[in-house]
């Protein structure tokens, strides 16, 4: 397994700029990459197991991204390995009315997964301090009191909204929760590129709206949204992992080796038997077999 | 309406044995208390009314008490003069298995009223730094990694979680939420009367189990859980209302004067229509008052 440490942040030291999108062009030894995503997907799911059964901890994989990046074939490829009776994704869209009249970590609770699980959330809570910082007009929207222009919707305002999510989360940590969180970073050219073959492939097609050509003009203020937030909520027990994603394949590996890293890091066991229900078992076992003579 | 402040709690000065049980007797002027009380839901509802069209404000009215206390009659005679459609009332008993695989909050979370709305949480996240402080096995129960012993369900345990609470409650705020928890402070002597009487009055069976019995002799665990948890989490923003609850009627009429009060402190109003829309629904009248023209 590759060094990992160079994607990981821990604190507000975070340049997005110095941060690359391309390291590697695995065209070249992809028959190895893909070997290693492989063993590492067997390793989440060997590992998963023993969560399941000893429902101590729980999951959260947070992927963030622009468009085009490969959060959906990230998790398709990651995933697609592990059993889906303790595994869920939530994909989080545009909120609905019903949910912009709540709280908005109100959504993103529900989708919690169990202990003993791994959830993965296709988009995220971060949202909440990445598009509406983009499209402030989004936070009016929910009708908050006390915001009532633009003006409102200030850096007072997003910082208040970090401290929540950096509560949030250790909230979760405190319960039970391992939270890993990715973003995919990928390049403007790059994005064209893949866009680009959106429009010109039919099958992928479907994948492509107009509107994300208009989010694509936003790019710079994304990308300092980004910037911010991820200095904001980087801590050491919640980094961010910033994920070069112009090379899918690569990407890939980078982040099946920190989740394998990750999960195992867990103190992961299957549960102890007390020796009463060793004995309890060996009973059951007498029984069972005694069946056969009976019959 | 009474002078209520020296009901409310708002930092770690609470002494559960100094705060009365009863302060009054309600007999001679129950008239006059009904009439206060009927005044102040008509208050309440007025408010709920403005609160459901501007949508910025949503209240979590949260009640905790010993059994027996005067809790459901409390939510009755408060609440049964609101909108149900802007109203919803929450109960929170032991956890269901599915509950205790999520973070405690998971469940408080889903019940939380829109804003816009009045809720309230008949017991809440509080039952888990009391009832599971006098009996720290449920949080073995909940089977949380790190929880092995008694010896780890610590007062280290329960800080944190008081610290969940307040950030919880912060956010909460932060977020259009006004919150005003009420602790209905019952006397042992009371408790054994109404328990009597539960016992006594055939319609009142219902309402009485055994295990009741079995929790009053926690008692004095249940009483020192209690001011623990207010004390440490009575904030200026989010206070505790200590209610003398001897006396029901006496009890009910300082809860509503209190919600009455509060919730007129909101900067509560109809949503303001602006010139455009003002026009709009002049253009509207016409076109309405031309129909019958028209026929």
């Amino acid at each position: 397994m590759m060094k990992t440490k160079k994607y990981r942040y821990t604190k507000d030291d975070f340049k997005l700029d110095e941060a690359p999108t391309k390291v590697k062009d695995s065209a070249d030894e992809l028959k190895k990459i893909k070997k290693q995503i492989k063993k590492n997907v067997k390793a989440i799911r060997k590992a998963q197991k023993m969560m399941y059964a000893r429902r101590h901890f729980g999951v959260l994989v947070v992927f963030q991204a622009m468009d085009a990046a490969g959060k959906d074939s990230m998790i398709y490829h990651i995933f697609s390995g592990v059993d889906p009776v303790g595994f869920k994704v939530a994909n989080f869209k545009q909120p609905s009315s019903r949910e912009l009249r709540h709280d908005y970590m109100w959504r993103i609770n529900r989708e919690l997964p169990m202990r003993g699980c791994i959830g993965v959330f296709n988009r995220s809570y971060y949202e909440d301090v990445l598009v509406s910082r983009v499209h402030p007009k989004l936070i009016l929207d929910a009708n908050l009191p006390g915001i009532k222009t633009m003006k409102d919707v200030n850096n007072h305002f997003f910082e208040s909204r970090y401290e929540d999510i950096r509560q949030y989360e250790n909230y979760l940590n405190r319960n039970g929760y391992l939270i890993v969180k990715f973003f995919l970073h990928v390049s403007k050219e790059e994005q064209k590129r893949r866009f680009l073959a959106r429009i010109d492939t039919p099958e992928k097609n479907w994948k492509f709206s107009a509107a994300d050509i208009r989010e694509r003009q936003y790019w710079d203020d994304y990308q300092k949204a980004y910037e911010k937030a991820i200095n904001a909520t980087a801590t050491k027990q919640n980094p961010w992992y910033v994920i070069p994603a112009d090379d899918k394949w690569y990407s890939r590996l980078i982040v099946s080796d920190i989740l394998t890293k990750k999960i195992n890091s867990l103190p992961l066991a299957y549960p102890e038997m007390a020796p009463k229900q060793e004995e309890e078992l060996q009973v059951a076992k007498k029984e069972l077999l005694n069946e056969d003579k009976e019959d």
